[in-house]
């Protein structure tokens, strides 16, 4: 603690990402990255901006890209907002629409991000328990609350909530912005983008990192209502006028277009999703169902911290997390069939 | 107004950033871009990070970028803290270390940002006047205050005010911050990172936008005692884990490490900036002394807005601000020598 910090920072507790190793070779497993590259076309929209251009801002609206996402998901581009990653936007939908005298509500087993900006922006929350099969129970949340927000697919679970019991939701709290985070919808899950239209206080994130394979850009993104848009492109602009670069906002742009590249590597990653589920279950483990790009199992017969030790001893990485409800259970990243492989033949020394 | 919105967000009154015109041809001295692009190394840093790697995310530290940087100015890395342009730093600075029972103090001419930033976190602030010569006074800043914060050289009037006063001033308010924002420091100006080491309350701030040619890169710095740095990673990574992506991290570490190209497109401006003050000042401008990559320039008998707009009508934007101090001055970005010499004979047709 200094004497010249702000006096809220001495109580902050950042959020602590997945490790990113530095030795290569490793299995990781640990960040529910994709393990398949991005569009050549993504790419190619980079390299052509890679230039002397570079040195002039970028545009600060982004338009390119909102207008790609808009096009995507059939909504107006002013329904669309942009940022430099999906942990900027939900920053940002924390700080200029949850700062209310009621509580904000999210499960207890979520991203563990979301009392991240509590603390940062002075924001009462109170977490609401999944059920004894870690789903989320929409009734539950029908109280009186300054915001709502869980990921769909939840994280770290992967367990999918309906469209249905979400709109049941979002009718319980007219009042409050609903936000549903979609950072791994694309693996299985429906879009509630498709609501937009009709509650004004739902609010749909997306991410590039996982589905579009787009973790080393920073891109995400918000659909809603354009006067909730209106509250983040005020903060937005008062906090910093060109959140993405030249480079993102191409890239990103060209992942949005081409719709067949992503579908497909939507599509491999669902196969071997499915077909790890087999191959732990065939070990023993217990594996949630999961609609996200990873999975979330345990051992009945083998603590969880002792096999993410022996696994990483073996070179592969999953994501151990010690919070009671959920310490033993591994998260583990669907990666290549390969790397798949090498982590089931690493568990299959352990609990075979 | 929206009910939704967190109640602070009606009041705030945005950052409007300069024009970013759409169409090409514009003789565009309105941004204080660098008329010459990113060094060839930065190029070919972000070339080689533009592949399958993307998937992956970024080293959320940006530790190559901060070892460059720490390397140019002699300092350790962690005396180094980096963002997503000098926008996000200097937004980081407010919230984490300008959040305190006294004002913040500004000139009453300086960079517009500064007071948007204190609408966004509830920040009182107080301008202080430069002088007649628009000059900094550092005697006026020796008052109680939560922090001070100005661009060394200032903006929009280019004026330098050297290291000497810089020290009488952080003598003058030991026990709170003192930011020396130097956007445009590398045009004429000594940066005051010779001082960290020497006073625990100073930040410097920069940003690659200006000299390193990076403006659609998005990257900016801080460099100060670690105690002041913790502060702003605390902040940062209660907000968003990567806020640099790889392609940023490569090309601003490699911008970093070609120090001559650096230098020779500094040297390229300076002396742009001198012919085209020589220019001006025959037609009959008074111009301020500039250490920036522009100039602040106003004409005895001609009205600033209406040469903006005659300008515009020819093809080039400049920078008018309304304020009413400078409503008679214009901000005019150091081009090309053909850029500049377009400005000169476009205003000798309204001057001359």
């Amino acid at each position: 603690m200094s004497r010249f910090w702000s006096p809220f920072v001495k109580d902050l507790v950042p959020y602590v990402p997945g490790e990113q190793p530095k030795l290569a070779r490793l299995v990781k497993l640990n960040t529910n990255e994709n393990p398949y590259g991005p569009s050549p076309k993504a790419i190619a929209a980079m390299q052509a901006e890679l230039n002397d251009s570079l040195r002039l801002y970028p545009d600060p609206n982004g338009e390119r890209l909102k207008q790609a996402v808009a096009t995507h998901y059939r909504v107006r581009p002013e329904q669309v907002f942009v940022g430099n990653g999906s942990d900027e936007v939900l920053a940002h939908i924390f700080h200029g629409l949850f700062q209310h005298d009621r509580p904000v509500l999210f499960p207890d087993v979520t991203y563990s991000f979301y009392p991240v900006y509590c603390g940062l922006y002075g924001i009462d929350f109170e977490t609401v328990a999944l059920d004894e099969a870690f789903q989320i129970r929409v009734d539950d949340y029908a109280r009186p609350n300054g915001g709502i927000i869980f990921p769909n697919p939840n994280a770290p679970t992967g367990r999918l909530l309906g469209l249905a019991e979400i709109e049941r939701l979002l009718q319980a709290s007219p009042d409050s912005v609903v936000v549903i985070d979609e950072a791994y919808v694309d693996f299985g899950g429906e879009s509630a983008i498709a609501l937009v239209d009709r509650y004004p206080n739902l609010l749909v994130t997306q991410t590039l990192s996982k589905s579009r394979s787009l973790a080393g850009l920073r891109v995400g993104l918000a659909v809603g209502h354009p006067e909730l848009i209106e509250a983040l492109e005020r903060i937005k602009n008062s906090f910093n006028s060109y959140p993405l670069d030249r480079l993102a906002i191409a890239g990103a742009a060209a992942a949005f277009e081409d719709r067949d590249y992503f579908e497909d590597c939507c599509r491999k990653v669902i196969d071997s999703r499915e077909r790890l589920v087999g191959e732990l279950t065939g070990l023993g483990f217990e594996v949630l169902p999961s609609a996200a790009n990873f999975i979330f199992a345990r051992h009945p017969g083998q603590d969880a911290a002792t096999l993410a030790a022996g696994l990483r001893e073996q070179g592969v990485i999953v994501r151990h997390f010690k919070q009671p409800r959920i310490a033993q259970f591994l998260r583990i990243t669907v990666g290549t069939p390969e790397q798949n492989q090498a982590l089931v033949e690493a568990l299959r020394g352990m609990c075979g």
